[in-house]
């Protein structure tokens, strides 16, 4: 089947006069998750992990992908004569040596210039030409051999009221065009999905677990330019589009709006974020003219008004209060009941979802018993998972959409008898969360400031873990939104270690992951406040979002700090106080013993 | 005096046609501290701080400074017409916006392009163009009007020998033509002068408080020349130039060479750091084949072998013994004979200077007692210090160049009765200092990550210090000396938060500065060196290099953690264990008890 996909794919580069194509694992808009509309790397090379490049030249084809995929990707290309690519092994090339090595002098490099970013295209544009040959950016080579192509999927547009958002989208426009001025650009061009829905104010469900639409937006000084699917704008909607000057436009007609644009303003100067477009988008606009800059609404929708404050504590307690539920349950029916991976994700989503607010998870529940727990990208499956028994943790990270904002938590739950290593572990992740929670801190500090606070136990001890220590959370958008972190490697170009403003909402959630045995995943969101402003500056500090117990079976009181025990004594006082009046009965008794003072 | 000066400055403006002259405080080679021979600010100005700019027009003047030396200018230039300009305050224009009121249409705005960096005089480019003007920055407008101005100060050159090296000027040259090869380039010039004693093994006396010569350097593939003041280089140093096959060239011929070497060699690479360079040297090199990158020299010298890391390890020994016996003497004399900040800085430069080693100060000796702590750049001078008594807090910061190293010291002594707030406070930046010193890190991380370990138990209280927390120290050159560095607030475009290495040295130096009070600060220096290596990757530490006792008069134990007060125990312990061989008597007796485990 593949064999027969990758014949008519070499067809149609034969045809288009490219020797060499590239397909990346990307929609249009830089998103993190794409829809099954963009997964041609999908369908060209049976490989279905969640990232992949698929490099497909005359007689050969490699697949890249890492260390999270090689077994699947192995045995899912193991019918074709395409070669695995293990990224970051030794001797293993990136994608860009293997085609410097294989495209030969004067040929082409052929890929869709809307699935790679800006900077990407430029990378490719500077091989084909060391090659003497040159770059073919502007056809959908895949779509041109892709047969029975699932359409691009339009959702329903729905309004999201202002109840929610807490800004009229005039008013996000008017402070839009400010910036705009302010960088002394007459056009904006923005193409990432989840700033479209925010300034807008729309939402949709294009891509699963984000609630946006597929789209791009032109705003120049006076008007507003929405290109979107057309068939998924009610009445109601045209009229909320007319009432704000948005003018809707096909989707597919934004290139040749760009295009058009450029010709008849030449003297337009055009703000874009280069790290965002595409490449396809990039060809389009004249460098002379062009302002590239972070998009304004990066920081805009980052810093969250006082309603979307106000919604997120909301949503946060009915988050709590199903997740609680779900660990009355869990502790209570394990080992007597059947249960697997799959079906405690299915029975806590089923616990949300009581909440008439509940809209979908906001990602797919990573749920992982005992030693899966150490795979830190561990996705059980319902043919694939594990059984759960009265003994060991099961970490369970989810999160839900509500209109009242978006959630993301993680709890590790002791189900019976650990070894002393999991509970010293297990300690060591709730004091590095309690330390990272508790801290003050002066205006002007970044992520990268702040990391410390939580891993300095960790390094202490000689451990660590691989991954940032917290991400910013959008508001029903991305549950992964920059420009807020908490890291202490500093990734160049991107934009997620901003300095810390009242409003922005980030994870924090250490971790320890030992191959073999456990994982310990701990999390809970910060919702950054401003504090005292003294001589010294603006003192800052983070209010709690979660309120969900920490599973005190896995706790030593022996291995904390005082200060540590402190804040998670009053952690969880807090949290009886906030649950309680939801709880009743046994399940009452359970939460006040899950919050019991150490 | 001033208008005489101002009057003879305004001639030569008018006779080479500028109407407006900035004079800045700098030499040619962006040094901290400069030299009488560059003090034009001074001359022209009458005004004496080490920071401060000029701008002279046709018939106006203003001095530039900060808050540092507003009462001191104010009365330094109350005898001119130059107008003060408090830098920072509001309404108060930076140099660039004044000059913009000032320069009028079609005039021409001077400087020495020589003691502005290539990006300052950019930017006055930029001003002077907008102006529909230019710039002249070719000639030595202060040289032509300063009478009675001292030479160039050339002083005697000598070789630093391996033993205190560690490593041949040969094998430094080779490295650096490594890393020129690595960037693709085929001259690099150099222009800072502790990069250049560093490189070639040389050191002098040309700037105070910093043993290095005034000098440039320019490194080919194949050849070197180092352009000096040629009487300071005697036989014995000629020959060692020879055998590096270094060629010596007058210092003043530097720019012509530049100049000749563009004409000859029109495709010639050539990589500058344009941080650092100065604007007359920018403008005589083709930006086309600029290569633009931090000097090479900058993160070799910042990371010292292990003969230099033996070597600081004794002159920090050394350094110790000698403020260890300062810190008995003083608390033993304290009211008892005549003591002010002048006397007693200068009783400590005797006792380095006890030491044969001891070369001079490493910087001027900030002795600051009682709420002149509070000052963060106080200097007391011989006529305008305070004496001392038995009460309160004397603060000491000083250090020394040795053969061996630079060391740079802060103890705060408790001198008589102080308040609770004192003891809270000084126990406070012990406890910084501590958790600092302790810190166990991966590899990658850099000072903005680390510095929350002092800072945060500040930050708790509300509390802060308006600096770094660390510099980087060179060996026998700057005492301030980057790439390393303690910050949490990034600088944009310095090379000074670079990742740390095993061997780079920096200082630990929080402190707490209460106006019309107290000022207390506690500074020791740190070596970083590897730890563990292990799946999480490699563990760093800092090891002690300072080590005199703080004195534990002013520390409240009970306001420490159980860590903190063990990680002061150790360390004290050890200061016994070194210093005690040393050590006799009553000295021996105080050295016991300052050293006590709490």
């Amino acid at each position: 089947m593949i064999k027969e996909r990758l014949g008519k794919l070499r067809e149609v580069m034969k045809q288009e006069g490219v020797q060499c194509l590239v397909i990346p694992t990307s929609d249009y808009h830089n998103s993190e998750y794409v829809s099954e509309y963009f997964m041609a790397r999908k369908y060209f090379s049976g490989f279905t992990g969640s990232a992949g490049t698929l490099v497909v030249a005359e007689d050969q084809a490699a697949l890249f992908t890492d260390g999270r995929y090689f077994i699947q990707a192995a045995r899912e290309l193991s019918c074709s004569d395409i070669t695995l690519m293990k990224m970051g092994e030794p001797g293993v090339p990136a994608v860009k040596d293997y085609i410097k090595e294989i495209l030969k002098k004067g040929q082409k490099l052929g890929f869709d210039g809307r699935v790679v970013t800006a900077g990407e295209g430029e990378a490719y544009e500077k091989l084909a030409e060391a090659a003497e040959g040159r770059v073919v950016y502007d056809r959908d080579f895949c779509g041109m051999a892709w047969e029975g192509r699932t359409q691009l999927a339009f959702t329903p547009v729905y309004q999201l009221s202002e109840a929610y958002s807490g800004e009229s989208c005039e008013g996000k426009l008017a402070r839009l065009r400010e910036k705009m001025k302010e960088k002394g650009a007459e056009i904006h061009y923005l193409t990432t999905l989840d700033d479209i829905a925010w300034l807008f104010n729309l939402r949709a469900d294009d891509v699963e677990s984000c609630p946006v639409l597929l789209s791009y937006a032109a705003i120049t000084e006076t008007e507003s330019y929405l290109f979107a699917g057309e068939k998924a704008f009610s009445e109601e909607i045209r009229e909320y589009l007319a009432k704000n000057h948005i003018i809707l436009k096909p989707y597919e007609s934004f290139y040749d709006f760009v295009a058009a644009r450029g010709m008849e303003n030449k003297e337009e100067k055009i703000l874009v974020c280069k790290n965002r477009i595409n490449y396809r988008l990039l060809k389009e606009l004249p460098e002379k003219r062009l302002i590239d800059s972070p998009n304004p609404t990066t920081r805009m929708k980052a810093v969250k008004n006082e309603t979307e404050q106000e919604n997120l504590r909301k949503a946060h307690l009915m988050d709590g209060i199903a997740v609680t539920r779900f660990m009355y349950w869990l502790k209570k029916n394990v080992g007597k009941i059947p249960m697997d991976e799959i079906s405690v994700a299915e029975h806590l989503k089923s616990l949300r979802a009581q909440n008439p607010s509940f809209i979908e998870p906001s990602f797919e529940t990573i749920s992982a018993y005992g030693d899966n727990g150490a795979i830190i990208h561990y996705s059980a499956k319902k043919d694939a998972c594990s059984t759960i028994q009265a003994k060991g943790m099961l970490m369970v990270d989810s999160g839900g959409h509500y209109y009242e904002g978006t959630t993301d938590i993680t709890r590790t739950f002791i189900l019976g008898e650990i070894t002393e290593e999991m509970r010293q572990h297990f300690t060591l992740v709730a004091r590095a969360v309690m330390r990272l929670k508790s801290l003050r801190f002066l205006k002007g500090c970044r992520g990268t400031n702040l990391d410390l606070a939580a891993r300095e136990v960790f390094w202490q001890q000689g451990l660590d873990y691989k991954h940032g220590t917290g991400h910013g959370v959008g508001y029903l958008l991305n549950v992964h939104e920059g420009p807020n972190s908490f890291r202490y490697k500093e990734l160049p170009g991107s934009d997620n270690d901003w300095e810390f403003e009242e409003g922005m909402v980030t994870t924090d959630e250490p971790g320890i992951y030992i191959e073999g045995s456990h994982g310990i995943r701990t999390e809970n969101e910060l919702l950054c406040r401003k504090g005292e402003q003294n001589g010294y500056g603006q003192f800052m500090h983070f209010e709690d979002l979660t309120y969900v117990p920490i599973d005190l079976d896995g706790i030593d009181p022996a291995a904390m700090e005082e200060s540590e025990k402190k804040t998670l004594n009053a952690y969880h006082k807090s949290v009886y106080e906030k649950l309680s009046p939801y709880f009743e009965g046994e399940e009452l008794e359970f939460l006040k013993k899950a919050t019991r003072e150490i």
